[in-house]
């Protein structure tokens, strides 16, 4: 059993995941577990992120619990949305349980939303939280990457690669779409990584011109088939808009679309996402001993930062304009 | 230069591959390639299917036009629709090809469409024809397996492996539409293959009875996730119809649907398919110097078979009863 | 608790993995436990082989136990050797162990040693066993395949593609060692799935001369690179021991060696082996209760099959001559 | 035709790969290509480095000349070793067949040696030359990765899950072999993206020492498994040198050897490595327009930089100490 009282000394962390699951959120849990346990801590393991909180799903976590997880995808704590962490009453429950468990600080894996409710918690009832950035979407801010998303690139790939074997050997136009969560980063680096001629993403209109520039061209002259990379959002219309708006010019192309879906959020996570994950959940446990709170742990240039929850959340990361114009040379 | 006159003996073979692209087309292009060169024939690639044959674009193989090209997925014949193949003109001017080009015998690769084109086309020119089954599908009667058949089945036990990830970490109900062309097998041994709890095929209109059967037993009881696999067909409305049927019963269920698409008919083909694909290659030749037409390359039980074009495409192939009750009990 | 008395009605299922492990062990080990399960039969899981029913390492299986495990390489029910199970005394203790435990029955997963101490354990204590052929080596008669073969050859066939890679960037002649326990059809069939020029097994002598005229023809002059395969045996003499002899003759030739090792008995298992060891999982429970005893499950013609212990174990599976002749061709 | 005279203004940039191949290498060569096709510029793919610019073995580049192989593993360009090249006369003869094809700038990507044969030869005859870092080793100072160390690292994770699954299954203690040409950077990262226990580094003596702890406190107690990644370097012994150290003292131990080889090399690039290559090659382009020469591309905190040759050849690139005290309480 933990024990809250006698100051600010950590003594039990609380771990928990939430939001969408990404994959290296197994090998986070794991390094944060075992470094913890390595500091002479206590780590409790919450099922089902804020929901399992209030519900009291919270089970002691030994080194053993997080054997031969680092290569598995999704998330081992499991992952839920919750109202009623949205209500003070929810959060008081899950206080309650917090000191019940004798946790006296947490360290939460999620996107924007896990971070927000993170940061109102946090301030709410006074307790040491560190965030650690888990979504394929890489659209956090103050980090150059989060944990899920260079997976999640892969996937991407390979799927496009796949699809390029069946597009060249029939001189087809095919539109796939990507995740993203109203971010460009991985149609955009994903059409980079996969060789495909053109990124429909949010942030750059002109990304359509791109196309017509494509169709302009005839795409058949020099190419013997295309890929185009579609970011889902409202902005792009998604695959199936922006095939839409190609045949109506273009009803003599063999348009395909395809949709990639969920199966960009799992799979093994790759090494790159495993370091990551391994680095960030050292630098949780860490952090917390030092003193830090309402921090989320980022990498920036290869080091790791700590970055204030507000800054974290506050939706100003954007993509690469070089990478764009990259692209556009290398779609030749 | 090859020569037509004197008989039969086969002196020049033309290749190619028509229909759907499938993982192996090009072993077994390498495979009749090397084969009749090492047995003293020459040999004609022929892009883009039968439509190659009427525009004339044939070429001269010889064994490094198929130099490390065992791996590769799509074809590097490229296969096409030819509509004018389905006139009587276009296949005189495909004929007329043939001999220009001293091509006195043909080995196809594709599908039912490209065995019934090449029974109809032997029949009205006299020309020897072997086919090689080369669709995903599996929908070729005769033969056990199809080329292409077996990467396709580890495609999609790659994405629903994904999927289970992130299916799990949510507890949810997901609906997986693969391909299949009105045919259950990618969808029950996939479903198999990935552990899935049902599928759903056109042979067998029971299968709905087991999703039922499996709401019944209330799919978060004994399990923490569920995925239903759907063959693409009307018969079973694809993953879109059956994942409005269930949230219609059940609106409280967090139903997903992915459709895998066009992924599934490329890749570097796996171990099964590359040999599959290089010993029909190696039958192949072998038939046609053994004076055999008008055949498909079958493989039963693990030994090669040749089989009739018009019992080839009859149509009768159907899936195994014993899988859908052993699907059933694994699923518990 | 299992009951053991009242006639050869089984009632209780014990299940093992014994021997070196093999990809798709644990979907065996799922098929059994579920479809006994469904069967109203209960199951224990017996950890170790052999040694944990000595040390009655024994433990109550309900289907969630293998939740989750079919995409898993290795046993979850672990492998060891055992010494103690040879003699008399073991296996009484081991004997005591089922009893007290209800054992009325075993399911045991392995290769040739696994099958052979079975064959005596129930020849000695009369006790119903069926046996699953579970073995990368594929050295098993009277089944067309063992559990893990097919995703060993993928996993052969993988890393031959990457290292074709680099022996052809630098116009090199690789020897790669694969394993098969004096049985050549890793290295065969794993030659003609990755496009390897040779394959030297034990069972041809004049593999060594295909290496020869491979030389003689000089391996630079059609190819830029070459890949031999070699079976690990006491009669190839390994990788190091074709490497040598090449060199001896052409020391002017960049020869190197790769030994793949373990990585080969490990891994995600591919569709085909989860798919036929479900097959065989099912097809073992309903053997014991069928009332069949001391007989392998095996697969012939795409069909189940039972097999006696005395012919399973009988060392008399060869190699197909034509595949040899196939890979020859195919080479050029 | 290319013309060198008329200044410094490049008008046609020659391209080649030297060294040892790296996965990416030919992503890197599609970007050179197509950025320097896109700028208005000629290029010449010059066939097996060095070497083949003192044979000649130069052709003329088009777009079409890079299509299709952003995914594949090697250099399509090859490479070789060049002792001629080391001589001056070699030099003079590669020189003259720069002016032959109008070439008057080069894009050379490989390693060490590579640059500093371009360093050389650039001094010599007044040659731009940009290189591009190409290795698996990243041992390359003034950049943060190397192309091909992302791929690399990601093989020996799989091959290290591979080798979990039967070392665990086993109780086994396995010792792999990793490249790394004296640089720790794939034994430590490698180990920690694969959850390994241990890591045996050129750079750090104590990791010597963190074996026998693994061993004092009994690699059986709270684990059932370990694998200790080994750099392959003479101040390690390798695997087998590790391996026996372990068996003197403790015999009683499983202990088994795994030398991963020269499929470390291969393989389709990984996301990360085909983004890089893709950035890099567009920089070469750029940095040679912008009057650059005698400089390597890095990428340094995400940003592409210039490194003059003599600062990235230095070799005092280090291994970053936080990651192995991260290594050593994440094995706990």
């Amino acid at each position: 059993m933990c024990d809250i009282s006698g100051g600010y000394q950590v003594r039990c962390i609380g771990i928990l995941t939430s939001g969408g699951d990404a994959p290296g959120m197994n090998a986070a849990v794991r390094a944060v577990t075992r470094t913890a346990i390595y500091k002479g801590l206590q780590v409790k393991g919450i099922y089902r992120g804020y929901k399992g909180l209030i519900s009291d799903e919270i089970k002691d976590f030994q080194t053993e619990n997080v054997s031969n997880i680092i290569q598995r995808g999704g998330t081992v704590l499991k992952t839920a949305r919750s109202d009623e962490f949205r209500t003070h009453e929810g959060r008081v429950q899950a206080y309650e349980n917090m000191r019940k468990h004798g946790i006296d600080a947490l360290v939460v894996i999620g996107g924007d939303g896990t971070l927000t409710a993170a940061k109102l918690f946090a301030a709410e009832f006074n307790i040491p939280i560190v965030g650690i950035p888990g979504t394929i979407d890489n659209d956090l801010s103050g980090t150059d990457s989060t944990i899920g998303y260079a997976t999640a690139l892969n996937t991407i790939m390979d799927a496009v690669d796949k699809i390029r074997d069946t597009a060249s050997s029939h001189d087809r136009l095919f539109v796939v779409e990507v995740m993203g969560r109203d971010a460009g980063f991985l149609a955009l680096n994903g059409a980079i990584a996969s060789g495909a001629e053109v990124a429909i993403i949010p942030e750059y209109k002109e990304a359509e011109e791109q196309i017509t520039q494509m169709i302009a061209n005839g795409f058949r002259k020099s190419k013997n088939s295309s890929i185009v990379l579609v970011a889902e959002s409202e902005a792009t219309g998604g695959a199936l808009g922006v095939a839409e708006r190609i045949k109506e010019g273009h009803p003599e192309y063999d348009v395909r679309v395809s949709i990639l879906g969920h199966m960009q959020r799992g799979g093994s996570p790759c090494a790159q996402d495993r370091i990551l994950a391994s680095r960030m959940g050292v630098a949780a446990v860490e952090a917390l001993l030092d003193g830090q709170r309402n921090v989320m742990v980022g990498i920036v240039n290869d080091e790791i930062v700590l970055v204030p929850f507000s800054r974290a959340i506050k939706d100003d990361k954007t993509v690469d304009r070089a990478m764009v114009k990259a692209l556009e040379m290398l779609s030749l």
